[in-house]
């Protein structure tokens, strides 16, 4: 289609078809992809929900051979990861799902999944003169179409008990997010915080919770810093595969 | 009185008396005295919570203009905070009440209070079997006299709205720490996390909320690692005074 590029991602050897017009993953996928420590078995199964362009999805069909189902509300961006997943010979093991999130368990069965992914809309939608005028852009950042309350419920109803939701968001809105994750059985477990340079605020936190885990436990790892100069730090180079 | 020391903390010329019998103030103590932007003007007042032997207290005393009274229920650490305050010479800046900080509202009024320190005990008190033996330091550490619940509901009656409480805390109960500060209108609005070496998890966190703060907004500060090698590392060492 027009103004499409196909971009790759070195290190994992995964192609994406990428267009500025609607979406282009970013830097949060890759973070997200290499923090969520999905099921790994062939039996298992996999939901990413906010799937856009299927960066997330397709960066971890890497590292697992479980089933993978991406559900995406906005057809040209599921249409984008649809072609993604056949330029890479995956449509074996992805299924993308051109669908509201919060219709998903009319084609996926509660309490199924192991482990899902989510790398949702970060801003709340209260100012809207500051939206993104482009609409696709505007849907995939602000909660225009979904919101993080839904995001948790149909995560947690997906999962199965002990199963893991894996998700990337903006730390300044981290004590609603605890606090609805909760209020949905699922227990935050381990959260690592990305730090865009030393000496700056955390920009990015990644979050895995655990469904009707124990209460507590959190534990919070080392930091990723993204930049150092004006280049990726050593870790973020190995990510991209730029190392 | 037998077995105690008088320690100086070389940086803020502050003497502090203590015992290993009863209570050391610890890194603890160090950070987050530097980390609570207390309020500066004599007319100013702040509240230490959970003060120990008074070493958060003591140490915010060299940043301050503004009348600290500390609350302390066990009366032997009380006791040591009062001597070390009269060995500083700040009977006029500090006041020791030998306390249970659920009836701080008896000495103190509601709503009067700018700032508020507290290193509370980190440890619930569901495994006695663990419990130190030691009952001064049990209590100091184990949720057994009061509870994350009291100490937040406490530190918000006796603030004035936008009054400021600063916390030291364990970040494995940080969803529980973040949502019951939420639930007594202690709004989040900065978290430090401390790591005792880079590449090992958060061991400590730093949190600063407001009352009647708008939600949302949370920011998270660059780290601190607290070792590197055998050596404290630089920040930690100007802390202290090694630098």
């Amino acid at each position: 289609m027009q103004n499409e590029r196909i971009d790759q991602l070195y290190s994992q050897n995964i192609k994406i078809i990428q267009s500025p017009d609607v979406f282009s993953f970013s830097l949060d996928a890759v973070l997200l992809a290499d923090f969520a420590n999905v099921v790994k078995s062939a039996r298992g199964k996999i939901v990413d929900l906010c799937a856009g362009n299927g960066a997330v999805g397709l960066f971890i069909s890497t590292k697992t051979q479980a089933h993978i189902d991406m559900i995406e509300l906005q057809p040209r961006l599921a249409d984008m990861a649809r072609r993604s997943v056949a330029l890479n010979h995956l449509t074996n093991q992805i299924a993308v799902h051109t669908l509201d999130l919060a219709d998903t368990f009319n084609v996926i069965p509660k309490d199924s999944i192991d482990s899902i992914t989510c790398n949702p809309p970060y801003f709340t939608d209260l100012d809207t003169s500051k939206k993104n005028p482009n609409p696709y852009l505007a849907i995939a950042r602000h909660e225009i179409k979904t919101n993080f309350a839904t995001v948790a419920r149909i995560a947690s109803g997906l999962l199965k008990y002990n199963g893991k939701l894996f998700l990337v968001h903006r730390p300044e809105r981290l004590s609603e997010l605890l606090a609805t994750l909760t209020h949905y059985h699922l227990t935050p477990k381990v959260m690592r915080f990305i730090f865009p340079r030393v000496n700056k605020e955390a920009n990015m936190v990644l979050i895995e919770a655990i469904k009707a885990g124990k209460p507590g436990g959190l534990r919070v790892l080392p930091d990723l810093v993204v930049y150092e100069g004006n280049h990726y730090t050593k870790e973020v180079q190995a990510l991209l595969g730029q190392g």
